[in-house]
């Protein structure tokens, strides 16, 4: 039975991967829950499995599939005590049937539908059964990953419907979970995040609009985002802050 | 064919059903589109339509089935130029099946991917098939009905997880919206309304906590959105606007 753990769902790739490298690399004492769909198709989750045998767990988890929730968090409350650090990484911008939307025209429900799922629904449901992992007396920091596309009152370029309003749908959770916490978990922190536009298969189709040095490598995205999670303070639950640390507007 | 229309979606009762009889009231020229479900079944709307025979259209529409929101566009398209003002009413706070969460434990993916679908995925689909019957030459108002409690801003007391998230997500759809329409229809005026709280099956069962002179009669609340929408100007498009023309933070 391991103390506290930090929990990455969504490790198998792209910034949620590079987030557990770089604590397992930087943070010698620390216990590294990695979850995805399908841990044994990462081959990033298998190389650092080799490296870093009995400080990596990984575990299956679909945020789709609700039974896949409860089973991860029967099974590792069975092997942690406590959840230091929970970050729902995991998110949908486009895939073979999803592309975010340029205009209303190419709004269907099914996109939003789907967004919804594993933008909204899936962080939701991995917060209610992974709460049983969060002690009271402890500090607990709960990160999920949002963006800066997610604010509405930033927008100013309109378009990604889906993405845009589902994650919305998430800083809504975010601030409501941060409420209910203070409440339970006195020295829990719940915060909405903006890692930057990160180098990863989410952004690779946009990566055009962006300007060079505004594409971070997903380590330094770690990095950055790992600073902001170690200065965070109870204050600061309930807030959505960008990779340095500066507040965004809801 | 009628030159302008009012379209209330969502008329079948409640705010929606007291908006159209306000209107057809005070307004002597106007002719007003009532959809719903099953319009049949209103007796609100059989009433209206006895009344205002020639001046009122009622029109089958379920936001949970895209295939009726296109057919219903198509069919309107054929008896009214240019939409003055679309709201879209309807929404989901309880029903047989869902009731809002007092905390984490209560959320289910069921209530939340049904909150979506009404709240947030059947207004975008409304003014997606809609969009067809506003005339870029004319001045066109849209009002989604939000609530403040959609604020993430503005939420301090939590719960109500998959009502706050969803109208959150309606709110971001809004903005993304105005944004777009502004490029197109220069005339446009795109809002989220917080009507306030309401004396309507949606509040029936919240109403105990509402102090008496907060919970507005249903054609109070209509009157005063009407003196809202009547105000509007395209500076406002993109807003929040509450039923006293205030602004409230996203």
């Amino acid at each position: 039975m391991e103390n506290d753990a930090t929990i990455i769902q969504g490790a198998g790739q792209g910034l949620g991967l590079a987030l557990a490298t770089h604590i397992l690399k930087h943070q010698d004492d620390s216990v590294v829950v990695a979850t995805c769909r399908e841990p044994e198709k990462s081959s990033g989750l298998r190389k650092l499995k080799q490296k870093y045998t009995s400080r990596l767990i990984t575990q299956k988890l679909d945020v789709s599939d609700e039974k896949s929730i409860a089973l991860a968090s029967t099974k590792l409350s069975l092997q942690i005590e406590h959840v230091s650090l929970l970050v729902n990484s995991s998110g949908i911008l486009h895939d073979d049937s999803i592309y975010p939307e340029k205009r209303l025209a190419d709004v269907s429900a099914s996109n939003l539908a789907r967004s919804y799922e594993i933008n909204a629904i899936g962080p939701i449901l991995v917060l209610k059964y992974f709460r049983s992992l969060i002690q009271r007396e402890k500090k607990s920091v709960i990160v999920n990953m949002s963006a800066r596309v997610a604010s509405i009152e930033d927008n100013s370029l309109g378009g990604w419907y889906s993405y845009r309003s589902s994650k919305a749908s998430l800083n809504q959770i975010t601030k409501t979970i941060a409420i209910e916490f203070a409440r339970q978990l006195p020295k829990s922190i719940c915060i909405a995040f903006h890692p930057g536009s990160v180098n990863t298969r989410l952004s690779k189709p946009f990566q055009k609009a962006i300007p060079k040095e505004k594409l971070f490598a997903p380590d330094y995205a770690a990095t950055k985002m790992v600073a902001v999670i170690d200065n965070l303070t109870t204050t600061d639950n309930g807030s959505f802050l960008a990779w340095d640390g500066s507040n965004i507007p809801w």
